[in-house]
């Protein structure tokens, strides 16, 4: 049995490359009754960048109400937010100690991050050793993560290894889980879908504004009779990725016959993702009304983290002398 | 009424110079019933240089037994291990969102160690953070530092001002209070005693141990007979500290005289460090044989510390959005 673990970002209401991206396939994975998963809500990570206590909230509800839209199982995976179990900070103090301040500085996402910020503050060049102990805090063997989530998974095993050779095996040296299947979920401007290229559609819309964003896909100019290039089409590529595979070939033919004009495919695609997300729209306003259905599942989750949590602290402590 | 805040750090069985310096101003301090005092160990900052166990565990208990020894009254002052608080890890990364990078690589501590030190590890960086949130999460009014430190409690003061404006006032802006009447105090080869100078006077030596400490003061070649200038001499100079006026005044005429040897000298400074101290020594091998003692002390500390740690840190968390 492994150990999964998934850390999430909430930096808005989760969107459709979001949705198809992470939430979908976490939730499968998390299906696999081989495995033990654990899932939360990076809300202490969101400081480095939302100042404001409104905003963080929301995004954290949104993304709580999100996952749980869509079927995780908050009974099988452990599901909490970082900020309800705070002795993750202890456990980064630890590990900072015992990491090159030097490696730290050549992390890519502060570099990255560096150029375009104003506000480039201590906890977002810190933040490597904040996600290494949410990481080493729950033993976790595999953590799945984007490509540019790796180096920090490198750094985590680093500093396991690090601790583990001055005291002795303490902490489980994770590995990480690239997923390359990966679909390339494309914004309304055909870029790859992003809240900041704010090209995103949020399925979770009321359907007047669902419609208006679908509406607003980027095409080109060819008029209804024109046969058409789907594969280079964004209403396509979105259609192609929720369909069923005959709805997709007949699509493909209409594209290629010039038999549909892009206001109706459009349409489809609008059709399609209501259709095809009826049930979570239907659960993310009903926890929209109920949030404290939301807050209950999330602190349940924390009851259980937390116990994991203290236990592998206490380990750490008293192998380092406190 | 003034809250005043001191933290102690625990490299070593605190000596001469520490107990001059630092201990003894402290408890005086402390005594003063206008105010409310909290004095800890810095046993998480120990761990940015020790990774050993048995290590941190004997500086912390030496350090408290030391400040026990002397007389600090652990029912008037709150006197805790800062890894009983583990709360302040957490206030740490707070800070840690709303401060500069940039201004915390200009850290003096962290500028001069990253020249001497082999691990500068992160924690080692990231420190002035630690510290801040030591003084912040108990709304100390008043921090008494020495010159080296002054710089963090600006560090301090210039965060709890960034979260204040922008969530409201929320942290007590400390005030650094700097004792300019410090003594200087002269290990045995004359320059200022210091652990890593290996030049220093442990007063709680067995007898034998600690004479043989101070036979090995360096002082001039003069014979016995011969006129002696006390005000260079480091004998003197640690006699002077300690002793009464009229016996100071009494071993300068001998000095001045030439009707005293180096030897006798270092044996009247000997008496009367076995005088002065007697008490306390007594004390701290009591506290030797009795452990359990200065743990109940500190655990009974802890209690209270975390009480007003928690206090602070649910307002600090509820204006955050947590």
């Amino acid at each position: 049995m492994a150990r999964i673990l998934t850390g999430v970002q909430s930096t808005g209401t989760p969107h459709l490359g979001n949705i198809i991206g992470a939430v979908l396939p976490a939730i499968e994975m998390a299906k696999n009754e081989q495995n033990e998963s654990f899932l939360f809500i990076a809300d202490f990570h969101s400081l480095t960048q939302i100042k404001d206590k409104s905003t963080l909230r929301k995004n954290t509800f949104e993304t709580a109400s999100t996952w749980l839209a869509f079927g995780l199982n908050p009974n099988k995976t452990i599901f909490y937010k970082q900020s309800d179990v705070s002795e993750v900070t202890e456990l980064a103090w630890y590990l900072s100690c015992f990491f090159p301040f030097k490696r730290l500085t050549l992390a890519h996402s502060f570099k990255d991050k560096s150029a375009n910020l104003k506000d480039i503050n201590t906890g977002l060049f810190s933040y490597p050793m904040l996600m290494a102990a949410d990481i080493l805090l729950y033993d976790a063997d595999i953590v799945p993560v984007g490509k540019d989530q790796l180096q920090h998974i490198e750094m985590t095993r680093d500093v396991a290894s690090r601790f583990n050779n001055t005291y002795g095996e303490t902490l489980i040296v994770p590995s990480s889980l690239i997923d390359t299947s990966i679909k390339f979920v494309p914004g309304t401007d055909g870029n790859k879908m992003s809240k900041s290229k704010n090209n995103l559609i949020n399925v979770f819309l009321e359907k007047e504004k669902l419609k208006k964003q679908i509406m607003g896909i980027k095409t080109d100019s060819k008029n209804i009779n024109e046969p058409k290039d789907f594969s280079s089409c964004t209403i396509f590529n979105l259609y192609k990725i929720l369909a069923e595979k005959k709805d997709i070939e007949k699509l493909k033919n209409k594209y290629s016959k010039g038999n549909i004009g892009y206001g109706e495919a459009k349409q489809l695609l609008f059709e399609l993702i209501l259709n095809k997300f009826k049930h979570a729209r239907e659960k993310f306003t009903y926890f929209q009304n109920n949030p404290e259905k939301v807050e209950l599942a999330l602190s349940q989750g924390a009851v259980k983290a937390k116990k994991i949590a203290q236990k592998t602290l206490k380990r750490v402590r008293a192998k380092l002398g406190y």
